[in-house]
This record gives structure tokens, C-alpha cells and sequence, in this order.
């Protein structure tokens, strides 16, 4: 399907869509661009990348589709550096978890050049990072977002969509604005709020014993706060009007739910906590569900 | 090791407790005490208790241990009703998550006859509730914490360590005080957090398409807010000095990190990201060497 395909950034994100393209035998060649030259090693003796490249130009020159998946404060300085070597047929696409600075950064860097960049958002991720965490497997039954511009010719959408379907995942669009206003709310305002508090527990004088007993619950709750603290930096910054929204509604809320236990309202405390629950186990029936449908091959 | 026991709330905790104890083969005789019939005979016919009691007399007569097993706020009353046919060699304790107000409320109920009760708190669960929940392993590796009485007699403290350690549990020991403390951190605070944020989120106006696109992060951030809303409403209020104190110093922590983010500190809010992920990273390094180490039967 594919005779090559480049990727600048080789870890988790990158590496698995390499991998799972392979597997699915939908491309020929896969050329790696990265920061630092042990890891775009270990990228190609895992089978990840086919070549370690040193320049862009060398990466994509007959390139059918780029993918980007490096921070996303670094598509601005990766897209300038594609663009002398961007080629007519070459469709490029990003991984990054916000859309609107994307967006901004792309324009920015390609100019009239735009309608050659499809911004997209692979939902899938590890607590892992680098190209050992790569999966073959890591896009089966998950969301990839697109987000395309008015600019995007509808071939070209297309063939970034066949890309993370042959990944195995399922295409969904948005706008970049309603892609930003929605992972501020369930993915970046929760990354935020387990570091704060894994920070929070870990200065306190008593942080050992407090950790002795820490159990399974407070594990899963902070799970996100292991992730790359560099990458959840620059996608605080790059979402950073709708993420301060939402951090503002949920101190709003923390405020409200700390009125009720201040004044001992159980009612008042239960029906917070019931309403919780009730959205959560009918969210999880509905995911459980579209992954059984998954797994049996709709979508 | 135990000739009868008797169990008030047959659901996940009280009913992992029997199962665990009759696994290793200490326990003659199980008698369950519930709120409902239904709940008592399903217990009974997944063979958790041997009989299902209508009344505390019944249940406690000959007794050696009685365990405890339901919402903190109800301990009280399940003492009082104990407390008649409370025998001499009986010795009573609790599994609740809250430990002040359950001893506050043991003294009340027990009067004289409070050396005979030994509180203590399994660190374990799972998102189900009720006897189907029940696992005969639920308890294997995880802390039992005891936090004996003045007044307790050395071989009744011990009585109750060894039935937890016959389910598989390593036993600690800390006071009331400390382990309300440590609890309103790493348990309670937690799970507040996350019911406040499903909450909010559901009473969005476009909820469903927020649910739509969270993912496995959030689902993990979230699972403690599947848990049961009438014991956590009982937790909060139990616990709720210390909560409030946890919660104030967590709003205090969100408020510098929204500085942090509205200032665009990209280098602050790395450090706060860092620290928690550094502090996270070791912590589960300490707990999986501690698991392993279990595993090879020390402790």
C-alpha cells in the first residue's frame, strides 16, 4: 500500500505504527528521523525503521506519508525542516495529542503548502516510552482522530485514514478545536491532576509512610503520572486555554464537593458520588461493549 | 485454628475473609449476619458463610472471632447488638477503612467490655461489591493493619493477626490516629477526586461525546469512582478532619500548579510532572520487589 514511509520519532507512538504497518505488510520502507542517534539504533534493530536517517531530506524523499510523532512543540521545527524536501505526492501527518497549536505551528511552517498536512491523534498510549515500549499491536480497536483542514484534499485524508486502519484502528474526525476542548476534559486535566498529587504526597515530610500504604486504587489513580513529564509539559502548554478551563470547573467543583463535607452533608456527598459512579459504570459498559464489537470485526 | 466466626455483611471483604479462611482450612463454622436475606442465602450458596443467622445472638454464640464487615457508620449499632450475647472468649474486630471514629464508636457501644475489641483494616478491594465479589485469594499479599487498644490483651491482638495472616496478609500495625492520617491521603483524597471528576464531567451538557473519546488513562484514573458511593459517603464523614485537611492542601497544590500553567512556566510545571513521575517510578519499583518478595512466601 505504502513503498515509504517516514517517521520522525521513533518511541512508543512512532515505533508502533511502523511496527503495526509491517506486520500488516502495508509498506515497503521505513525511514526514521530522530533527536538522538543510540535510539534511532535501537529503533532499526528492532525492526521499527528499515533506515536511520540523518537529515530530513535524506527521510523523505519519496516519502508517500510522513508521520510525526515527536512532542508536539517540536512539529513546527520538524515541518520546516521537511518542507524544502516535501515532495508533491508526500502526505504528511502528525500523532500529537493537541490540534490547535498543531495547526497554528503547520500553517506557520508550510504555508501554501498546508494542504498537504493531515493533523491526526492516535488515542493509544503505554506508561512506557521509547522504541522498546513499540507494539505491533498497540492501534487494534483504538480511536485515531483526524482533524483535517479545509485545505486537505479529500485523497489525501484518505490515505492517512487507511494508514492507521491498516494499524487496525477506527477514523474519527473532529475540528482541532473540538478535538483540544475534549482531551483537555478526559485525558489532559486527569494527567495533571495525578501529577499534582503524586508531587503533592512525595514533598511531604511523611511521604515514605504515606506510600507504605499506598494500595491498587491509588496505583491505578496515578498510573498517568508516569508518564513522559516532557511531553505532558508541552501538551499542557500547547492546550493551555481549554485545560485551564477545565482545571478551573473542577476546583469549582472540588470547592462545591468540600462545602458538603464540611458540613457533613452525607446526602449531599452520596449523590455526587452516586451520579459518579452511575456515568462510569455506564461509560464502561458502552467502551466494553464497542470493544466486543470491535473484536468481532464491525466498527 | 478457629472452631466458629461470625461475619456481619457478607459482601466482598466479609465474604473474602470466610473464603480465604476455609481455603486454609482454619475455620470450622461460618455464621453471616446481613442487612437482607436475599444477600445472606446468596452468600450461603456460594458456600461463604455455613449459616445464615437472623440475629446477632445467634451469630456470636460460641463465637472465638467476629469480624465486622460493613459500613463504618453502621459499627456502632452492629456492637450494640453484639454486645448482649457478647461472650467472655470472644474476641470482635472490624475491617473498616476509617479507624478514630470506629474505636470513638466501639468505646460508646462496648463500654467495659472494649478490651475485646481489636480494630484493624484489610488494604484490599476491587470495584464489585457483594458475596458474587468475593475472592479466596483477595487478601494474599496485601497489608492487614491493626491498631490495637491500650486495653487489648496481647493474645486477642494476636488472635485477630492470625486469621488475616491465614488469608494471606502481612500485618502491620499503626494507631488510629496515624492510620486516618496516612488513609485520608493515598485512599481517601483519591477516591473524593476521582467521583468529583466523573461527576462533573457527566453533568456536562456534552458528556456523551467527552465519554466518547476517554480512554484507558482515564479509565484507570477513574476506577476508584466505580466504587460503592454509600460506603465512601460513610469513609468521608468517618474521616472527614483529616480529608479536609488532605483536600485543603491538594486545592492549595492545584492552585500553584494553575499558576504554574497560566503563567505558561513551561519549566515549573515539568518540575512538578518530574517529581511525581520520579517519585511514582521508585514507589512502584518498592511494591513490586515487595510483591515479589511475598511471593516467595517472605514477608
Amino acid at each position: 500500500m505504502f513503498d515509504k514511509i517516514a517517521i520522525f520519532g521513533v518511541g512508543l507512538i512512532g515505533g508502533s505504527f511502523a511496527l503495526a504497518l509491517k506486520k500488516a505488510g502495508a509498506v515497503r520502507e521505513v525511514a526514521g528521523v530522530g533527536r538522538s542517534a543510540p535510539v534511532l539504533a535501537r529503533a532499526r534493530a528492532l525492526g521499527i525503521i528499515d533506515r536511520a536517517c540523518g537529515s530530513a531530506a535524506e527521510a523523505v524523499a519519496g516519502a508517500d506519508l510522513v508521520l510525526i510523532a515527536a512532542p508536539v512543540a517540536q512539529t513546527g521545527a520538524i515541518l520546516s525542516s521537511i518542507l524544502p524536501h516535501l515532495e508533491a505526492g508526500t502526505v504528511v501527518t502528525d500523532a500529537g495529542s493537541t490540534k490547535c497549536d498543531v495547526v497554528a505551528a503547520a500553517r506557520e511552517a508550510l504555508g501554501e503548502r498546508i494542504a498537504q498536512f493531515v493533523p491526526g491523534h492516535p488515542i493509544a498510549g503505554r506508561e512506557q516510552n521509547g522504541p522498546d515500549a513499540a507494539l505491533d499491536d498497540l492501534y487494534i480497536g483504538k480511536k485515531a482522530v483526524l482533524t483535517p483542514l479545509p485545505e486537505n484534499r479529500t485523497e489525501d485524508v484518505e490515505r492517512v485514514g487507511a494508514a492507521w486502519r491498516a494499524c487496525g484502528a477506527i477514523i474519527h474526525r473532529l475540528t482541532a478545536e473540538e478535538h483540544d476542548k475534549v482531551f483537555a476534559a478526559v485525558s489532559h486535566l486527569p494527567h495533571l491532576l495525578a501529577y499534582a498529587l503524586v508531587d503533592d504526597i512525595a514533598r511531604k515530610p511523611h511521604a515514605d509512610l504515606l506510600f507504605q500504604y499506598a494500595a491498587s486504587g491509588f496505583r491505578d489513580f496515578t498510573r498517568i503520572a508516569g508518564s513522559s513529564p516532557e511531553m505532558w509539559r508541552d501538551i499542557s502548554l500547547a492546550n493551555r486555554a481549554a485545560l485551564l478551563a477545565e482545571l478551573d470547573a473542577y476546583m469549582l467543583q472540588l470547592g462545591a464537593v468540600r462545602e458538603r463535607l464540611a458540613a457533613a452533608d452525607g446526602a449531599a456527598l452520596e449523590a455526587v458520588y452516586a451520579n459518579a459512579q452511575h456515568a462510569r459504570q455506564n461509560w464502561v459498559r458502552t467502551i466494553e461493549a464497542a470493544e466486543k464489537q470491535n473484536r468481532q470485526g464491525g466498527d
